[in-house]
């Protein structure tokens, strides 16, 4: 059976696995990035390859970088997280290990991973969204990654959802990933607790006493417990993505929605209330076949499963 | 050369054509649509097709039907405008006259016309926008048409670009169509009227000194005039117009926006504005391409056009 490596380079780690035809990861590993200097994050990439095909015969590697990757899937534009601009890292990889690599999008990596061997397994026509500190979104049309003319599709956590609504750092405001992250559920709780601190007393507990206290874990864990305030702040949240899966809906009408990223792993404190959002929510219910919401099933590891069957094919 | 029978199915006409290769219209002609029994509306198709098929040999006649068509391109599931539900019209027409029959919604086969003979020639990913009483689409992707998984697809008119906004004739509440359309240009106008006339006399005029008097053709003539209320008016149209394609261009990248349906006919009026917002609200922009946004070409033939090629593929 033939193998592959993929890699998922994010903003705080590189993560490898080697993965055969069927998904199934035969061996992975990590390490942190080292710098916003791409020629030593391609350093890191390169002892991670040696040392992977040390122990495994591979065929090729793919990458799954965040960040804006160009038509030929050679070269990364432009990476917020990594620091990076212009970096032809295609040619740099091979060069130093003389073998074929292919760059992606880390979000697109992880749809075509959930699309092969998660979640939406079998579906044509899929949305990832993961709800991280924003919303990354990879798309699958057709069984094919949908990338857009320019390479700048499957971007919603930018799309308007509120008019003059809150700051978000792509420049505008009102963007989906301000009402509908971790971020977002942040931001609620904090400002529950710093407005109602009396009705917050378990929130502010986890978080030492102080509304910048507490994060997402915490938040996360009150819920599970069942306090009302986390509960009300899952709610809004949801509530705030089912209402934006209804509008990708209205334009893109998927099979199926997969939801992963950080605060997916809340399941469905997150999921409910934004299932009942999206049926409330979707133009012409009642007439049309809703898509599936579903939870990612490949965990962290989708970014390289992805990585490594885009370069296989 | 090969020729095909295009038609256009709508609200209040049937407009057909004979359609060569290359898109050229031999032969046009148009009947009023008789009722909403489909049975009526079948015959009048037939009618039609039998005296063009009198002067023209013809391989295949295309439906544009406004409603929603089934994967099979032959039933018509749900057409408002016409109160049809669940017709077999491929198979109605099919049987009366003997020639092979292909059902397409009509926002397809408009976005198809484009793409093939019109604005979008020679593009792979087009975004056509009809705006008329409401807002109508069509997607053109990887230069095949998008309908979604489940026919759904392409109706962008019914995302919510404001929460708790203006009512739709959907059922929800801030749909884009209550913002960037016709009806929204009149409510507008109208508004304007009310609550300013000494600074809309123009517009009273046209409009026989009502507010109620005033409809589309009385403002795109007091724009096209310089009126500034009229101007304000599709200013403000124009703009929530551009703010939506910008959303659309962050979940879709596509390389052109065609704009066509009745408001459009104003040209600049609408399009300047449209494209102004446009700039200034696409998420990333300074690091990408921006999509064209184009007036459509073929107008009120594109339907039956678009109808006629796809019958022939």
């Amino acid at each position: 059976m033939s193998l592959t490596i993929g890699i998922d380079v994010g903003g705080t780690k590189v993560a490898a696995g080697v993965v055969d035809e069927r998904g199934k990861v035969v061996e992975k590993l990590r390490r942190p990035t080292p710098s916003s200097d791409p020629v030593q994050t391609v350093n890191t990439i390169g002892e991670v390859v040696t040392e992977l095909c040390s122990r495994h015969v591979v065929d090729a590697v793919g990458l799954g970088v965040a960040g804006f990757v160009d038509e030929a899937r050679a070269c990364v534009g432009f990476a917020p997280n990594l620091g990076w601009r212009d970096v032809p890292v295609k040619k740099a990889v091979e060069d130093r290990l003389g073998i074929p690599v292919l760059v992606e999008n880390d979000a697109n990596a992880t749809v075509w991973a959930e699309t092969r061997f998660g979640a939406a397994r079998g579906e044509g026509c899929v949305i990832l969204l993961t709800v991280g500190t924003g919303i990354g979104c990879g798309i699958v049309i057709g069984g094919e990654l949908y990338r857009g003319q320019w390479g700048m599709g499957g971007e919603p956590g930018h799309y308007r959802v509120v008019p003059d609504g809150r700051m978000c750092g792509c420049g505008n405001r009102g963007c989906w990933e301000q009402y509908a992250s971790g971020n977002a559920l942040m931001a609620e709780a904090r400002e529950f607790a710093r407005r109602s601190p009396e009705a917050a007393t378990r929130l502010l507990q986890l978080g030492r006493g102080r509304p910048e206290g507490i994060s997402g874990p915490e938040i996360t864990r009150a819920a599970a417990e069942g306090d009302p305030a986390a509960l009300r702040c899952f709610e809004i949240v949801g509530s705030w993505l089912g209402d934006g899966m209804a509008d990708l809906a209205a334009i893109l009408d998927p099979g199926c929605f997969v939801i992963g990223g950080g605060v997916s792993e809340a399941g469905g404190l997150l999921l409910d209330p934004a299932r009942t959002s999206f049926e409330n929510s979707l133009p012409g219910r009642g007439h049309r076949v809703p898509a599936r919401i579903l939870l990612a099933e490949l965990g962290p590891d989708a970014g390289f499963v992805g990585a490594a069957d885009l370069a296989r094919r």
